[in-house]
């Protein structure tokens, strides 16, 4: 099932909606008399009675739907509760490219999950433009990256356990300013500028997909293929992500946990071919959707 | 002004208060008809009027009080929106003992501050109990430090205009792993486990400290006196870190940054002297307070 958080045109706030199986179109919740807020209550809340109601309705030929093409589709979660957990160097080959381009600051060491953090006040929507700051960035650079969104809080979860505890996955695009992310040391900062947070379009539900994952991840910059991977490759995988994190941390329903980026990012290519004004950037990662922005001036 | 969040024996919800000038008691922001739901209401919400209203009376001998032993006093802010924002290395001294302690992890460039983040589910009161996760941490450190508080929204913030953004101040100790910080390389994780991040016991509002800060800062472990150092021995100053920051990210209100470490953390001593079961750490900052907590098994 894809969920997705959008706007009539006429309304004021945004509601919550799945995509419908064969038409361009939503089921929106309130069709089925499903009410949550947002996104975040549904994660948290949503029960499973309501789950098959709405797993038959994206289905049902003649239930009431609106077109994709008459609303504006929002990121599934536009406010995140807490900053979004990342991983940085999950794929082997994009970690040869990082350490080629800046031996300082990513390492070889591959023993242990390289774990940071990425505030985001509002994450941007597919279509929504992404800021280039470019009085202070040199260097933006794209990332397509697996999100996994946390369904219930995980606390001391063992590998085996930890499917049970992903909502489902969306498609994130962690934008970076390599010159900041550098000069700063840690990484945190030249990854948490407003706007430096696509996601989207849906997420989707984990019963969806295989699991382990094995999805194609790919991305795009007007239109040249960049990235060409699969899931399957992460040096670490999720369930040893979440299980590893839940020992220290509880991962509270509504965490998001980005995989990290295959090989093909800007900074991969000699010389390196960073985004610029008016380049447009499409994540692909099979299963989830096509997350497509682009960069503004 | 001291203000802080207190729980009455027989109250199932905290509320807000200030600290009574010469009495060692609360007035609570209801016996002034201040009504605001936690800490955070109070510092996006609180208007002049009222900040007036509670500065008088904190003086005032014969308004009605709550005497502090009669109460549990909580973290200031207990659940913080979004990640706390850190500095590393932004003492010199400090820089010194932890680049000999652990060189690659640590750097020696001083150019620019380092940021990071520090996820809180919770904080940890005065007198609450550190968790010591002795089965994954063998060097458990404790580090003093001044948060800063975010009293509005601050975006594209100038130095000279930083102060301005300033609600106020409390004591943060950033519970370290010092084994976890550096085998992830990035430092998210080691800071980030549940129970690591005491806070409090009060927020000093920013009138009532002098601009730019010059607070002595200690802290001691079972009564030995660890760090002595003074804020105004940063290397990043208060309206350098808003203003540095605020040029990518916009600050919420409500943001918690705490400021970076002095010298004399356990990793600084040959041998570290890291955390134990049972140990006692008491943080102190001039004008703010003494922030107590024992290590837990």
């Amino acid at each position: 099932m894809k969920l997705l958080t959008f706007m009539n045109m006429t309304d004021d706030a945004p509601q919550v909606g799945i995509l419908h199986k064969t038409k361009n179109a939503i089921i929106p919740f309130s069709i089925l008399d499903i009410e949550y807020k947002d996104m975040l209550e549904v994660i948290g809340q949503l029960t499973h009675a309501e789950f098959e109601r709405l797993n038959l309705a994206q289905e049902a030929p003649d239930i009431p739907t609106v077109p994709l093409s008459s609303v504006k589709l929002c990121a599934p979660i536009s406010k995140p509760p807490q900053d979004i957990i990342c991983l940085g160097i999950n794929y082997r080959e994009h970690q040869k490219e990082a350490t080629q381009y800046e031996p300082s600051t990513y390492t070889t060491r591959k023993a242990y999950a390289t774990y940071f953090s990425k505030r985001v006040n509002e994450t941007t929507a597919c279509g929504e433009i992404i800021p280039s700051y470019s009085h202070l960035v040199d260097s933006l650079d794209y990332e397509a990256e697996l999100a996994v969104i946390i369904g219930k809080d995980a606390k001391n979860v063992s590998e085996e356990e930890a499917e049970k505890y992903i909502f489902g996955y969306t498609i994130l695009n962690d934008i970076s300013a390599r010159n900041i992310q550098k000069r700063h040391t840690q990484w945190y900062f030249g990854k948490s500028f407003d706007g430096f947070t696509p996601l989207g379009p849906y997420i989707t539900t984990a019963d969806e997909m295989p699991f382990p994952l094995n999805a194609s991840i790919r991305s795009y910059v007007n239109g040249e293929l960049r990235q060409d991977s699969n899931t399957n490759l992460m040096l670490f995988t999720i369930p040893q992500i979440i299980s590893e994190l839940s020992q220290g941390m509880t991962l509270k329903a509504g965490t998001i946990i980005s995989t990290g980026t295959p090989a093909g990012v800007g900074m991969g290519f000699q010389p390196p071919k960073f985004l610029q004004p008016g380049d447009e950037v499409r994540c692909e990662i099979e299963g989830i959707g096509t997350l497509i922005n682009t960069i503004g001036n």
